[in-house]
């Protein structure tokens, strides 16, 4: 139904596409409130979480939303598996579309290797984060909450905030919001500012400030010190100083403003705890926004009989 | 049902509550024994075990009672996961409410780790162990396996043997045995005896003798190295000689005295092979006693219409 | 209904057994190609998968084969676990059944774990690899193959390859191809090689030519450094020049021989990339067969009311 057999990014996702997994994902996000959270959608289908990178996060989103669809779930990490005795990725996914696998969930430290697993396997791939490319179904749920909240895409000013360069995030969401007709300026540390950003459809803010100034969505990003070179990054408190988000800064936005982080926050470093927790804030709905989309693009994806 | 909307311990528990909770385990006990251990009670809920710490046996035992009830599981250790990128306890379980979770199950090493959560969320909270609190259902299960062998929990002497100061395990019998009408003795090694243990009902005997002298239940607890600091507790060899239970020592008791173990077991070292396998032992009948009571609590507390 | 109550290995087994496993693997295999992956037939057992050495592949392939019959799979792995805590084997095994497990999968480094535990528990022990002595369901898979491709199991040459010494693999398979009516030749480098061979059935060629000269069934070994000391090994370039598999090597089986390896693929060292994807690999469809292997074994075994 989607005009891509895969979910590798949104950079060729067309604007229906998108509209379609996000009504979609409206329609099953009731299930998530229901006391009996289980439709038979995806029964007899299977589906592997292959994760190449720690996140425990995503990799639970993506697995109960294949429960709540009555597929079954399979974690395949790669500690402890065929990946330490040198197996490669190629290999693996071969592997799992041999055993019956209709759809691969991958993450990988590497900018492409979902792109690169779709052509080797005829199993649907998604990708839940690839290197510093795409995180598709993170750019999609905020997407969603923001629909949900505003009733539409079109004709917002989306600041996205901190660390652009090692964002798969951003990326994903500069694709998405300017699809759907919104306006994405961004900002943050000038190290951290790639300089291809523009080329992608966004608009690189002087500072902060101009980023913020009469935005619809703010959207700050984590800071992942795991994936920074040394140098490249103020310290946490320098950077909570410098590009964190407080309600000073926030009081900027337009006063319905909407505020979004991927999680999980470094609590009073890129956002601080009052507004993180203050009434613009819709951090928690995300997380269930997050599984709705999952739920949704699997079913998009391998709800039907097989190809 | 219960008085309390979670299971944080059994120090405010009521006899009612205790009661209810056994009297459901028994029956779903025989579920265990069926050909076909499967109930739809609690399909479409879905239960995370969250541990901080490890413990197979516990996350097994609550995995189970959840898939025999039909409902889904989530295993969420803290490794590889959110918890190592630094988000908080809190932070986490609100992300797993949001994601449609319907009971967070909690082993963490901070004594007071259920009840802060319980105040966090509005998913169900069951401690499955913090720190040196308590670990209801583990004591529960205990009660449930006396009562099914004794008929009655009332009017007995029961000897409490070990690490009492580290035990989250002993509190939380203390607390149920006594409310439920028998007496609690306690012995070990002085330097791991809490001040305050005669506060919660118990009463320390002189020595380990006079504790098992004339109980209807000995208790030995697992001497747990991990949690203690150096000097406190003499060598594996030490403790079996001085604190070790075997065959003459459990003579003591009463001749239909029953032995428990939380276990794992240190086979020779709390108590000797020989009593361990012998006809007083229940420690295998505690294990199929701890799938039941588990089955019980979850459905008390998720079985109806989320409130 | 086999002549054993468990899975331990093919040395036991008689040919009428290897032939009902055969039998209804080839009935289910057909499920994992099907729309909904999902039979009734294990409703309501439960599959624990016990692995003290790692291995996703071996783990997911029983797990999707339980899954695929409906029953409750559990994994339970050394780490984390209260195998760290000094629990036995024995002991471990026995909580497992108190819970109400029906099948243990065992994958244990040391020979005779599988046999062992079954003598000291009820519940269906499955050998998923024990030291280097067998992984039984591995030859089935291997003999499924075969036997699909080629129609029987008899009057076949069979060439198995590599490092036979540590090989569980090459032992199980000497042991079904036999029984079944094929001659099975072992080559490899000599260091490599148990001087008992020959008294499981195996005849030793001289060399790695002489073995797979018009073979009908070419299978390499895995070469698994984890498992060797060292000096006993070439390196893993002296290994593909010396016993490595190419297009050339190849040639010499029969031209419609079946070439085979356990996986993973060490590419370029055991076999060359060209003929592990050429026509004569049959290595993906070993994948297939071994989930349908592992259903067929886990129904013979706990398909009918427990004993």
């Amino acid at each position: 139904m989607l005009s891509q057999k895969h979910l590798l990014g949104l950079e060729k996702a067309t604007k229906r596409d998108i509209e379609q997994i996000l009504d979609t994902a409206e329609s099953f996000k009731e299930i998530i409130d229901r006391d009996v959270k289980k439709v038979p959608t995806l029964r007899g289908k299977s589906v592997v979480n292959l994760f190449y990178e720690p996140s425990t996060r995503t990799r639970t989103s993506f697995e109960l939303a294949g429960k709540y669809l009555s597929a079954d779930t399979i974690n395949f990490s790669s500690s402890g598996s065929s990946v330490q005795k040198g197996e490669s990725l190629k290999d693996t996914a071969k592997t799992l579309e041999m055993m019956g696998i209709d759809a691969v969930v991958i993450r990988h430290s590497s900018s492409g290797a979902a792109e690169f697993l779709s052509r080797h396997v005829s199993a649907k791939v998604i990708n839940a984060g690839d290197g510093t490319h795409e995180h598709p179904t993170q750019a999609l749920l905020d997407m969603l909450t923001v629909r949900e909240k505003k009733g539409t895409l079109s004709g917002f000013k989306v600041a996205i905030l901190g660390d652009i360069l090692h964002s798969r995030v951003a990326r994903s969401n500069i694709f998405g919001f300017t699809k759907m007709g919104s306006e994405v300026y961004v900002a943050g540390p000038q190290t951290l500012m790639p300089r291809e950003i523009e080329k992608m459809g966004a608009k690189v803010a002087k500072n902060m400030d101009e980023a913020i100034d009469g935005a619809d969505v703010v959207m700050a990003l984590r800071i992942q010190l795991e994936r920074q070179k040394k140098g490249l990054f103020p310290s946490q408190r320098e950077y909570s100083r410098l590009f964190g988000i407080d309600k000073k800064r926030l009081s900027l936005a337009k006063p319905d403003a909407l505020l979004l982080h991927p999680g999980p926050v470094n609590r009073g470093v890129e956002i601080s705890s009052e507004i993180m927790d203050g009434s613009q804030s819709v951090i928690n709905e995300q997380v269930k926004s997050g599984v709705a989309i999952r739920m949704a693009v699997l079913y998009l994806l391998i709800g039907g009989a097989r190809q």
